[in-house]
């Protein structure tokens, strides 16, 4: 007994002793781990300044005249190789990621949401565009849905009780979509603003919806126009999400193989698929836009014309107007950036055919 | 010219080298800090498994009377020190983490929210302390100029509008702590389950009561009977939550001198703080749990007298009800497991006094 005593008692000592080594194995690796990680961050930012300077050095001499056009593109397409090793490659997990914005540090705190390795930035980007798939089916299915039971069961009149479900479910998905932005944001993406800003709102439009009764008989249909209005337009988004998701992602592995995208970009929808797509794409997405704002006005009307009116369906009616405004403004920025960078390479492939 | 134009393009060669042996360092860079890591990984988990099975073999011994409890205490003394270098030092970063709960994945997709350095970690728990010390003070105002403005102001009705602010700020509100508790959780923290249910909990409960109607005159003070009871509640919630935030931490810093604790720790509230308070905690505590399941039974009655019952207020009881009786349980289960750890330091101290 008195052995085996022992024993346990010198177990313990030399586990002790095992803990306060790993303990400084560990610090030792910390911190010569941070010290090379801050040489490389210092390389990857001084070579991002460079390649910055030499990119207005060339637009300078070409403005100037003192570089021919053709050299100049051969130069920036070099320079563009540069910063595609730079942004894509292990390198990036060096580059300092924007800020966090206050959304998620509302919500989550301080926790750093950068992953610092490409493979899981990548999984990050593909769970993203899986869960707006999903999303999109959903968005297609549960107005659908609604509105079908409201004709064939519920006798033209929706009851308040799915309808609030739906709204709760809009909430929280809007909710997750834009934290997921957010956090793409901070791995490097180049998602423009204006699509986070328009889930933001569509959150509030969410919840600002929840707080309103939704009233029954009588007079149902009328009193229940603008919920009907609603789901429409949700059944549109939800077909014109199905169309951008599938030629969005196509497009992005096809900007990948060209070398033109970092593969964090994400072009919400609205900045159109591949080229075949993009006339199939355009006049949905347009024709949604006007939708919006026609739901908008609609809302404003009939909470205009009613005895006391509800500042809920007002809030709902600016909100829509503007963010129909925004989506337009969005979406032809980014089809004028897209056609500029068409010409851009029309112009390099028809030199290239005069080579 | 001509000059100027070839040193450009002897820029942008070198340029483009120092890319690719960027690239090329930071890939070996991350490579070999993740076989560094992975090797303390394993050292890690094998002397965390020793000390777990020394542990038993000596609570086995002990109950074989094969050992003397007084050498059986030092001995666990020794392998909680042991545990603590492991848990509390940078070893800490290379244990694995808790999984990351579904509630995160839904809302933040497959981003690791571990931080893998201590001092961050650390952070993250005072930001998370400094959030629920605001959050305390928001809890005691919001209700209670709510009901100010009731007597004063709006001749004992409440407006919709305000309510509704205040139930939408109380869901934004609970899904940030729910968020930062999971968050805390991942990075190692012991904080009980039941906390986090009940804030999943609290969360349904604003959502659900953003779609009832909040009805105005005739009758105002019978059907507001509900939302009167439910502020009353929250500004008892606001002062426990003050009274908790501020012992709760002396309490914590305690528990970090004595090696007691590891700084991951969130007791949530209800486990009292150091214990002169803990005489006025307990009271508190549970008057608040008898007024919680009070004010549940209230809503029940109300919508089972009404002659249209809401589901909403049905649903709130019963939630309010449960609620009531998971934070007594919890509430008892802390008390007693902290009375258990004094009834041993007792021991051990009286026998030390002994020696």
């Amino acid at each position: 007994m008195e052995e085996s005593v022992n024993k346990v008692e010198e177990e313990i000592n030399t586990i002790l002793e095992q803990a306060k080594e790993l303990q400084e194995s560990a610090a030792s690796l910390i911190s010569r781990s941070n010290n090379d990680e801050q040489s490389l961050r210092q390389k990857a930012l001084s070579l991002e300044s460079s390649i910055r300077s030499l990119r207005s050095l060339i637009d300078s001499l070409v403005s100037r005249k003192l570089l021919d056009s053709n050299l100049a593109d051969k130069l920036e397409d070099d320079l563009q190789r540069a910063r595609c090793i730079l942004a894509d490659g292990d390198a990036a997990a060096f580059l300092p990621t924007k800020a966090q914005g206050r959304f998620l540090k509302m919500f989550l705190g301080p926790i750093n949401v950068c992953a610092t390795r490409k493979d899981v930035q990548l999984k990050v980007k593909e769970e993203y565009n899986s869960y707006r798939d999903k999303t999109a089916l959903l968005f297609l299915l549960f107005p659908s849905i609604l509105l079908f039971l409201r004709s064939w069961v519920w006798n033209g009149c929706l009851p308040a009780f799915p309808v609030q479900l739906y709204q709760a479910w809009l909430l929280f998905l809007y909710m997750g979509l834009a934290m997921r932005e957010n956090i793409l944001q901070a791995n490097g993406s180049d998602i423009r603003p204006w699509w986070i800003y328009h889930h933001y709102c569509a959150m509030i439009m969410a919840l600002v919806s929840l707080t309103r009764e939704i009233k029954g008989q009588p007079n149902c249909a009328q009193k229940q126009r603008g919920v009907e209005l609603f789901l429409q337009w949700a059944i549109m988004q939800g077909v014109a999400m199905l169309l951008q998701n599938r030629y969005q992602r196509q497009r992005l592995y096809t900007r990948i193989a060209l070398g033109k995208a970092k593969r964090m970009d994400v072009v919400w929808g609205e900045t159109a698929g591949v080229d075949g797509q993009l006339w199939l794409l355009c006049p949905i997405l347009f024709l949604m836009q006007i939708f919006e704002a026609y739901v908008g006005l609609q809302l404003l009307k009939t909470a205009l014309v009613g005895v006391v009116p509800e500042w809920q369906v007002i809030f709902c009616g600016l909100l829509f107007v503007f963010m129909a405004v925004g989506n337009f403004i969005n979406t032809v920025k980014t089809l004028m950036v897209k056609s500029r960078f068409k010409a851009k390479m029309k112009r390099t492939k028809s030199k290239q055919e005069l080579y």
